[in-house]
């Protein structure tokens, strides 16, 4: 996974595209948009722990034992991990999940970070907990927040997640990986990378000196190029 | 209040949920997103004014005298003061009530900042003016931006605000507290801090060495003294 | 274009506000919120050039000179041109028309940004590019983008462009300046930035030492003075 963190989301794409068979227009990323709070942090890569909560709703707090239940299931999984993290109150932020006292403990117990449908609070004190987040927005309050149900498929951004799904995230979003697609991901987006920087980047890089025709010229072939490349490698027609 | 802006928004929002009989999933906060426009300036504290403008109208300017009548108003009331602005032709941006002109005369005037539930423009210079905005979106123009009402209960962000309510407010959103909840709230924000330093933050940073099962026991032991601390304080039940 | 290039956006549309007989409140700008991605570019100033593309429809793809021809249309006139492109999939992100590769080429072919009613990938290579982009958001994959037609009137954040429209665009939105309006435009911004110097900022900016009579009277006295160099310059009634 580590490796696949030295790229950013829109690369992994580039490699999901060439090895899956899902719909690349509509399946496997967010269709809502999301907000990375600690872009700084740069990708985070992590398999899925799930979680539903209702901050609106107090009956939920009822339940005594609910946060040493879904801690232990946190504990439970092996790592890294992404809480990934369905607010039933949506669209409306009335409580955040996430806070210093959370992002700490879900990092002692093994998560890199979340995904969530709602609000986080103490962004200040989650990036010092080293605890990234995308999420919908902030708030200023935790309301009801407790874990309703754990360990279960959820939606989030409108896609569904399932527990234990493979998760590229960064500023540009996320994609949750089909665990069919996971063999040879990290080589097609290696590839896909390296055939860009040999073909169309350096046709737009190195304009200087050449008429306009030339230039249009040198695109054209670098685009045929970058498709002939990809289709020896997939065997499927080029991305251009 | 200056004692008051050494904490952020949420840990505000922490004791306010100690002292008050409001409903603290659904009041007292903005029910709709947010954005500090200048995060870097950190919280600000100060009591409400009211005014609500309509750029998309050209009648309000047929009241020539409005301008001088509204700021003889901002200046009558004692600082530190939050403008608070009602935007007619919400959702639509269509002109800002601040820009670098507006920001200037109200920081002369005793205003530190404003919430206003539409645009602003000129966030440099609203930076250099020392002004902190916290609004919907930017835009281009002013339209026509004039005072239409002032002094009254504005709604923005989906909660109503009564002039002279004392607001906390940061890049998490904003709190609008009851003048029944004043008395106390600093104090509990402090103990609530506290509390947390004491019991459950510790819990998850100091995590290494322990095994699972010892970690779950810390955390799980952290929350009950975390509750234990809170219900001798406050007389209520914990907040975990 | 390099000397409105100086100006934020805002100040462009104050001396605009001056010279146009459009209404102010309602045309030229964008009606819907946008995001700038690299305000630490500060403006960009340029000529439209237009493309509409639908990412999620695969169908496009099957014109396989599309992008040949569209780089043809882009390198056919003359710069600094910023890429104005409509999103057929609106309101949903479901690809991005930019990234690495466009970014690049565009910039080669005299592009300076472009303001897309949809998402972006790649932010940080743009960055690298020198490329500015005004977007709604970002997305991690290009689905099928692909030019669907260009050099057409496009409608982008709620205003309508047509190729060749004079634009001014920074983190505060844009300006899209009607052929008739664009003869005394930058004298007309510098005129009412300079009036702003010498009447209203300086009310609000040397307070101190004033009793709050005496700085009310300063500020209704600059208002009348700012007001009456307008009226003097451009034969209306002044902006306040």
């Amino acid at each position: 996974m580590l490796a696949l963190k030295r790229w950013n989301t829109p690369t992994i794409y580039n490699g999901w595209e060439q090895v899956t068979d899902h719909d690349i227009a509509r399946e496997c990323f967010n269709l809502e948009p999301v907000r990375d709070f600690m872009p700084q942090m740069g990708p985070m890569v992590g398999r899925a722990i799930t979680v539903v909560f209702e901050p609106s709703n107090p009956k939920h707090r009822e339940n005594a034992s609910a946060w040493s239940e879904y801690y232990a299931y946190v504990a439970s999984v092996p790592g890294p991990k992404i809480a990934v993290v369905q607010d039933l109150d949506k669209p409306v932020m009335k409580g955040a999940f996430w806070g210093e006292v959370n992002s700490n403990i879900h990092k002692s117990l093994g998560c890199i970070g979340t995904i969530v449908d709602g609000a986080i609070r103490d962004v200040d004190e989650m990036n010092n907990a080293g605890f990234k987040a995308l999420a919908r927005g902030m708030c200023v309050g935790h309301a009801y927040s407790t874990p309703v149900r754990w360990g279960v498929s959820v939606e989030v951004f409108g896609v569904e997640v399932e527990p234990g799904r493979l998760i590229h995230a960064d500023k540009h979003g996320f994609l949750v990986i089909p665990p069919e697609d996971e063999v040879g991901l990290l080589e097609a987006a290696e590839f896909m990378d390296r055939n860009e920087c040999n073909t169309l980047i350096p046709s737009g890089r190195s304009a200087t000196g050449k008429t306009i025709p030339q230039l249009l010229e040198t695109i054209k072939q670098a685009g045929m190029r970058s498709g002939q490349a990809i289709k020896e490698q997939f065997g499927r027609r080029g991305e251009w």
